[in-house]
């Protein structure tokens, strides 16, 4: 595999990789396991190997670092074929490259199913610069990249194929893509980081759930107005024909690896053009509080639970941890 | 879990873990799967846990690095308790805390097998300071650390507990210790590559297999008299009541984890001693010749080949890649 990042020295073929880096590491593990995470179909291997890399790029992303190197641990069934590795590491290399990632050294072994174990590598200039999620100020404003709810419906979508009748086949599509091919905000991060973000985590379990993780590290309470969250186009006629909530499928339904973060008001407008600069859009959703937990509000007044959204949870792939 | 790195800033419980580290970074991942690299009981979690990063810091110790971060991606299936997955962190932790490794971060699955992927990062001085393993020279002795077969008795011994009636109760335990406990020789790859090795791997395939691999990335040809090759204490009743031949435990049964190395003759001596310091022996066992491939010798005559010991495969779990 390539070994394009700056800093490698010795990459795969070798009982260890060498690496040199400016400033401080920034490591991160995930895993994507088939039957939890995936199946397959409707996940190609080539979806598998793309989506593995991007939710452990996400975590880089919502520190703020800089994307270096990948460590691959395959788990592989007696049944899986070579050509479906070999799809599955194309997925991958080819998000690699479009990152600067270079895929520094990898495990294959054998497993009861198909498993893919990441670890990725970043940097940041100094640890002080890496956005934790425990900074969140009150009076800061919460605010997310992206819009939300797309991965949620996209499962809907592969789930039931009748639902996407209801939508544009481009948009039905872009909603799938939004489940099967996740975007890291490496970028987004960056400047995020830069602009001056107090706490910073990307959305994988959900909005109310990760605001809640926020608001757990900071020892504040982040107040959401669930009529700012942007919702991704589509997901309303997607979820209507599903007969659930939008805001649910937004607010729950995980897995959009949008960037959630707070920073001060004053810094707001800058961050929203550092963030347009990187192709996505920054919407103010919000403020940080005194107090504790997350406090969704709609038209001025106290309004759902922030997260244990049960209609949700049957959408997720059984079996699967929160 | 403790983050009593030096060198980690921030450890597990954010997105990412920091870290700041002197030189270059050394990282390498494996991992262990029930069913493939082993099965409880006999392996008790604790075991599992212990092995996990034994064998992922070997790779460390093969560089001739220093280790300093693991992170633990564990998978878990439905029926495995809170109380195994704690014994298995037990078992991971006091290893970590003996080599003064940090558990940085981490990652708990659902998975259909119990699984414990690892990665660890280490540092040496500077990348040239590294141990591959391509310089092997025409004319390096042939070394390995402690005694090779213990771990393939050890299999044996826990697979049919008849054939440990041989041996002295201790014996036998030591034996299955090797198998269940292996140990990381860190110390000892450091003072081989202080020593001035050539090229260093450790020894997880076998012997003849391992050579093979460092004699294929220095272009060169490992001359081993298999005489010369230390066997563990032990093996060779062990294998006598079970009708095999000693020497194919040590040269073919893997998963000793000792390090095999070459270097300079004019430094074997101050590298047995180096290596002495660190509780363990190193045994000249051959010589670096032109030519390729692994030349076994008996008595001063060509023998057996140096891999595909089909015999030994049956020893192994069934379905395990090499």
């Amino acid at each position: 595999m390539p070994a394009d990042s700056a800093g490698l020295v010795i990459g795969s073929g070798d009982d260890a990789a060498v690496s040199l880096r400016e400033g401080a590491a920034v490591t991160s593990v995930d895993a994507l396991v088939e039957g939890v995470h995936f199946r397959m179909p409707p996940f190609s291997p080539a979806d598998v190997g793309h989506k593995a890399l991007a939710v452990a790029l996400s975590d880089l992303a919502a520190m703020g670092a800089s994307p270096e190197e990948a460590y691959v641990q395959l788990g592989v069934p007696e049944e899986v074929d070579d050509d479906t590795l070999l799809e599955l590491a194309d997925g991958l290399g080819r998000l690699a490259a479009e990152h600067g990632v270079a895929v520094a050294g990898g495990d294959v072994t054998r497993a009861p199913a198909l498993l893919c174990a990441m670890t990725v590598v970043g940097s940041v200039s100094d640890p002080a610069a890496a956005v934790r999620r425990g900074g969140a100020q009150p009076g800061d404003v919460v605010a997310v990249t992206g819009a939300l709810g797309g991965a949620a419906a996209g499962l809907l979508a592969l789930d039931r194929p009748e639902l996407a009748a209801a939508l544009e086949p481009a948009a039905a599509e872009r909603l799938r893509l939004r489940q099967l091919r996740p975007f890291p905000r490496l970028a987004a991060g960056r400047a995020l980081a830069e602009a001056g973000a107090t706490s910073m985590i990307d959305i994988s379990d959900g909005l109310g759930a990760d605001a809640g993780h926020v608001a757990a590290a900071s020892g504040a309470a982040l107040g959401i107005e669930v009529e700012r969250v942007p919702v991704e186009p589509g997901v309303s006629e997607l979820a209507g024909a599903a007969g659930v909530d939008p805001l649910d499928l937004a607010l729950a339904g995980g897995e959009d690896y949008e960037l959630l973060v707070t920073l001060p008001e004053q810094g707001l407008e800058a961050a929203v053009a550092a963030v347009a600069a990187t192709g996505t859009s920054l919407s103010a959703i919000g403020e940080v509080t005194p107090g504790e937990g997350v406090l969704l509000s709609e038209g001025g007044a106290a309004t759902r639970q922030p997260s244990g959204f049960d209609q949700l949870r049957s959408l997720r792939a059984p079996g699967a941890l929160p």
